[in-house]
């Protein structure tokens, strides 16, 4: 990491070093709140993945202001939190490997934790550790409800929920039912039609679970981009948004329909103008190292007529409409393309309120990638 | 970072806990001693990138062997290096922000820092802290010969040399004539093409400066991809590859001629199949988290048939022939797209010999981006 941090509390924000990752505390709060507000009066439970953030800081205000616990992706991710006190933690991945099952298990002594498994050896290799160490955990079939990546078919549920129940000490918790791809759908109508597939599959998933006098406590699932309709679908217990905290131009990049949520754009790569060559061009201290661009290269933000070119390692050119007019040294304010891989990025997150920085806040679980 | 190391010296590879950042030491010692060999017999020095590899422990070896020191991107990059002991390091970038040059300028106590300029009012920042810090720097200027980021216009060289040659205690040191976009260009004709035009441009930039009476005592440019054009150009002093150490998937797609140097793949993803679900396609551990995606998927090694089709941020989906035999816990290895970026995502890097862990390197300046 940096020898020195970017921003000292009290700081104005022209005093920040970039890049860095700056936090706008007002938007973040509203859109905690916005969240909260959203599955209140509904039978949902907020659990929100804590992969978009790896911040302590702000998993304990997700669960203060009413958030059930967390998700994780990671078991070294889980450790951090489970560590720091968060005691509710899913990790919403099947986690294969001696070593990794064992560190999993030992979390469970300090925490409720959850794992999703799609295949009788991941069930095996659980119960064999649990056993060993004398441990519990919460176990959820994960069903592919529409992404193909991980997941059995709805039909195949009711097999694998089964071994889990002839498992003790595992308990089998519920269904898994995200539906990744559909996050991203542009228009309301394509996330509402895949989402009603999802809870269709979902309700399947559990017919054959149920039809073996197998009880499904939880069934979870559910992002930014389609949450109100796995609220709405009467299939869901809980939610897994990650992203609404931050946003980024992904997700930005939805349209939105009425009954959406909106939620403030929080998140930012401050950066400075290193540069301005002859060529109608500006070159930014930004580039790959800064900002994650698999989702797209970082938008300008409210510069309108400027546009983030292409990124190399650790420069970032910027084209457009007033872009001669930018100085060297010049700060501009970043959207990343995707929030979770640029967070993963940077060991602190710069908090400002009104331009200036009102706390730091460190990214604990950055790199836990085991 | 990870709460637990992914492996410990003396663990078979198949002991590794996973994703993790693997360096074949073979391979690695085989292309260090390939680049030596290659500028030994030249008048050209090696200046190698440390972008690339972030690790105190791989500049000592590059610094051991012959390289006159070091290549850094960034001031806290630098800052790493330096407090090391690594003697002579170039920062290949403008350095724009008042804290930035003063942090720039103590380096200068430490070590012989270079830096790039490519406007006057860099020079003027640049001088104001030189002379309130009683320090020195050599300030090379930075000349666009074909890659269109920063620089100036070979035509332009000679005013901004003689502005730095007027800015004691700056030392004006040569010009910075590095052609980016040719690294990567598929055909040998295409980048030996690239390189005849950025001699062209360097030897008209020289004669700018040489006219006004002001020599020219150092040219460094030149990547993995060209450096051998470079050398053999006769316009250049220095090279500064960085990628050469690791290679990449990227770099592996460049068609070779018979005069290139041949370097092996030393850099490594390893991951785990940790889902195998009905459809033909296995589930690695390893995404957009564990191996930069700027410059394409990662490539899967030695297994002919597969192919990574897509990464999400903790997952990475293998199709193609063969993927049906893979099993739950498989270990594949990875060759990354882009080395830079991904190296960055790593704390360690596990060393194997023979497949097994013979030393583990911290990546001491991952995530110096300031």
């Amino acid at each position: 990491m940096s020898p020195w941090p970017a921003a000292r509390v009290g700081d104005p924000i022209q005093a920040i070093d970039t890049p860095a990752l700056l936090l706008d505390l007002d938007a973040f709060e509203a859109n905690l709140g916005r969240m909260m507000a959203a599955v209140q009066g509904s039978k949902v439970r907020l659990r929100p993945h804590a992969k978009s953030h790896k911040c302590v800081e702000i998993a304990r205000r997700q669960v203060a202001i009413g958030a059930v616990g967390i998700c994780c992706q990671k078991v070294s991710e889980a450790a951090v939190f489970a560590r720091a006190g968060i005691a509710d933690i899913l990790v919403t991945n099947q986690v294969v490997g001696e070593a990794k099952i064992r560190h999993l298990v030992e979390l469970a002594r300090m925490a409720r934790i959850g794992v999703l498994v799609d295949h009788p050896a991941q069930v095996a290799a659980l119960l064999a550790a649990t056993r060993a160490q004398q441990a519990s955990l919460d176990v959820y079939v994960e069903v592919d409800v529409g992404s193909h990546r991980c997941g059995v078919a709805p039909t195949d549920a009711g097999t694998l929920a089964q071994r889990i129940v002839q498992s003790p000490p595992l308990r089998f918790a519920g269904l898994h039912c995200y539906h990744g791809a559909a996050q991203h759908l542009r228009s309301p109508g394509e996330r509402e039609a895949a989402i009603a597939k999802a809870a269709q599959a979902t309700r399947e998933a559990r017919r054959q679970v149920e039809q073996l006098g197998i009880r499904v406590a939880v069934v979870t699932g559910a992002g930014t981009g389609t949450f109100i309709h796995e609220r709405d679908s009467g299939e869901f217990d809980e939610i897994q948004p990650g992203s609404y905290i931050f946003m980024d131009a992904d997700y930005r990049a939805n349209q939105a329909a009425p009954a959406d949520v909106p939620f403030e754009q929080a998140l930012f790569v401050l950066s400075t103008v290193l540069s301005r060559p002859d060529r109608a061009q500006a070159v930014l201290d930004a580039g790959l190292k800064a900002s994650s661009v698999d989702s797209g290269m970082p938008q300008v933000w409210q510069r309108p007529g400027l546009r983030y070119l292409k990124a190399s390692d650790e420069h970032g050119v910027v084209v457009g409409n007033g872009v001669t007019s930018l100085e060297l040294g010049e700060k501009l304010l970043l959207v990343p393309g995707h929030c979770d891989p640029t967070v993963n990025l940077y060991d602190q997150l710069i908090c400002v309120r009104q331009d200036v920085v009102e706390s730091i806040w460190p990214i604990e679980a950055r790199g836990a990638l085991l």
